[in-house]
């Protein structure tokens, strides 16, 4: 008898299946000061417990992109271990803040299934939900990925899910309580709030960082993300360690800093495309387009939808004339955060 | 008069001598977050105050590697600065968990030496203990390495300790309050209990990582380890820094999850062999063999002796016909886990 | 409307100007905890919580070089992203310890302004000023860096700041309630005290340690520090990365331990000069010089003024027959710290 997680194949995979992961992860500022070694992030509202408490927090949570790769991680070795690709993201929403001492746990359900017309591989669709020790939904976001099938059996009956091109904004749940009436912007690092941007504006967030293997992998098995190809350099033909798609979002994210310094909380991701593969030794640049901007009902929050580019190239380049994306762009992610009206 | 430690040589032991090691040390939640950035670790217990809470525990310890590296470390300036090789481990048992908070200090009894007939190293025998804040202790093994002479003096008279082959199993300490009566197989991340492992199976933990340098020297350094070896590439002839064993212990066992994600708490060292060096660039595999099944008192609570080989090559693979290592083979460690009966 | 910063150019000072730097931090356990997987650090007080209790400290506090790091830090997208060159610092003095759970911010005075003589540059002096989340004031130094002009307009008044040479011994503030009457010589590490160090003495601390990239990004990035050269290898034309003059400091420090163990709380930074470059793959090693010591009103506790030198090359050597730094010496550190008396 095998022992081992030899993960599922599409065959393992029926409409209606709720799937529990193992693994619940307590987290800590430990867990924060390795996020903030790995990545540049410089979010105020994350960064201090009085910055946070101004802003009618209890504390400074966990960055938001902690409970997304905490959540994320539970699922690879149920979800994604026989993967063939990370095809989207759609319907993703941050539904609490999660705090040090907090304990995280998923669950995914199979929402949709759609066999290839090769027969060698399927389209599996789960909404996955983080919770935390209280059984609070902290996280909800539905993926898609692309698995082997296990032998050549008949095709199941094809469920394709009703996806929301984007959350809709009466779907944006602001943290309780909080406010940014008195928000301090010199603490924050930047004078432009929501009315500053204005719809199809384009930012360059400047500055680049050459990625190491070592981070990349340091921050993965944070995740306790447990796909082969990240660690192990025997894996792959070219001996080439590929980066988890999530250490390029979190880069992306924290450097978008330079000019979004006050774009404070993700809660709702609306979609993303891992474009192009990330390894070690590459330069990672960033800009940011804005897609919309709302209001919601916490005093002095506002929302804005941006556009999330990570590259190894120009700012402002996206695809080719083929449309297709342009071979320098790793990430293309479609995110609503909050920010002083 | 010169300042700095120059470390001991075989001469400076004596039957009987206690050394108190310098630097105790406080360890907290950030110590946790590197180790699980270091190595793939996904144990339940050891990941979640919950699931710690749901055994029995008051919160989820530290990882009891990072015990046994932690009071380690801390011998090295005293016992293996001047070590030519580190020979072996025995009796080693776990004596109480260590939280979050609690502060280590490391002592160690001189308990055999014997000079080698070139008369120029000798081997020495110390039993460590590694102690809390209270005073308790909470790790005690025993390790022997062969260290250099200062001069040409007289050899001492030998002695060499009695040493169990392995610890029994009834001196095995099973933490206070510790039950696996409720025990959650799905939150754990595999179904297997004691009485599905068979003495003489052979697991191969399928997953390899491969160690970079500022990994290896990041988990070292946490450790106040100081051997030269491990940081200056300059020490050696070829350039290459040594890693330090312990690194490839916590490789393994954590690579190990992967068909012993079970055997939750480690509470012996019955020997262990760093079986060949390992270097930066390296791809570490690890696989198990069931050595023996056992009972304790505790409800739910089973034992099981595991021999965890890391290797460069094949699951399966220990010794040659000539009856030493394989080349391939870093480390052949004998423990004790408990698991689920 | 550009959104992003552009830092400020030799213009945008002037004297008397305030500048409250951004991003407030909190500081936890996780921190300390990569601080020591970062650097060798073994410095009992800053190890154990215990051991600082023993010395009249409510807890182990952080790393002084943590606040540091984390008060420097936050002052770089506001005084050295246009730097050419870090040139000095004076008058610094911790104040207070800081204990995990306080928030930093940090604020500047410009104290001195002077145009170099081609018109394209200047030196601007800033004093800058770490405070915790009471408001109470734990870091002061003053730091000048050469910056460049905007465009071509007049030269400002000069104003050269007249600083202190060194931080005079009755300004060095030991923090309250600090006491070394029971100060435990074997658990620090070494037995020398104040009084077993000779004024001209030099210590060569012996081990070295190879810095590798994914190591100072990881380091440069907790403190919040985004100049670009540390992170980006596009940045310079020979494809390197320069290391921040901290992270030689600390690591300098942390290789001190071995001869100058019981140096343990730094409380004055007198001045320092970043000598050399330091790139990946080198291999720091330092050596000290004790310049001075001195009594202070704390129950047994003295103080030592110490040059701390980090470099590539041998103990001892810092200036060629020309009267400049010798091509190994990356960094002349002139420091007092605390030890017994």
């Amino acid at each position: 008898m095998t022992k081992t997680n030899a993960g599922r194949f599409f065959e393992d995979y029926a409409v209606g299946d709720v799937i529990t992961h193992a693994v619940p992860r307590t987290v800590s500022g430990g867990e924060r000061a390795l996020y903030h070694a790995l990545y540049p992030v410089r979010g105020a509202l994350y960064s201090s417990d009085e910055f946070a408490r101004a802003c009618g927090l209890p504390a400074s949570p966990v960055d938001d992109l902690i409970t997304f790769h905490t959540v994320f991680g539970k699922t690879v070795p149920d979800v994604s271990l026989n993967a063939v690709a990370n095809l989207g993201y759609a319907e993703g929403r941050w539904l609490r803040p999660v705090y040090a001492g907090d304990t995280l746990v998923s669950q995914s359900e199979v929402i949709g299934v759609k066999q290839n017309s090769n027969g060698k591989s399927g389209v599996v669709w789960v909404r996955t939900s983080g919770r935390n020790q209280r059984g609070e939904e902290v996280l909800s976001y539905v993926r898609w990925v692309m698995v082997r099938k296990r032998g050549e059996g008949e095709a199941p009956e094809t469920v394709i899910p009703d996806l929301a091109e984007a959350v809709a904004v009466g779907d944006l749940v602001v943290p309780q309580g909080l406010t940014f009436e008195d928000y301090d912007f010199t603490l924050a690092g930047e004078p432009h709030r929501l009315r500053d941007y204005a719809v199809g504006e384009v930012i360059d967030h400047v500055d680049g960082v050459t990625i190491e293997e070592a981070e990349h992998m340091l921050a993965t098995r944070l995740w306790q993300n447990t796909a082969k190809v990240h660690f192990d350099a025997t894996n792959r033909a070219d001996g080439k360690r590929l980066i988890y798609g999530g250490h390029v979002i979190s880069l992306a994210r924290a450097l978008s800093f330079n000019g979004l310094a006050n774009a404070q909380m993700i809660v709702a991701l609306n979609g993303g495309a891992h474009a192009n593969p990330c390894f070690a030794g590459v330069t990672v640049r960033a800009w940011s387009e804005v897609l919309d901007v709302a209001e919601t009902d916490a005093p002095g929050v506002g929302a804005i939808r941006l556009r999330l580019v990570a590259t190894k190239g120009t700012a402002g380049v996206l695809r080719g004339d083929d449309g297709k994306y342009h071979a320098d762009v790793l990430l293309d992610l479609d995110y609503w955060a909050l920010m002083p009206v």
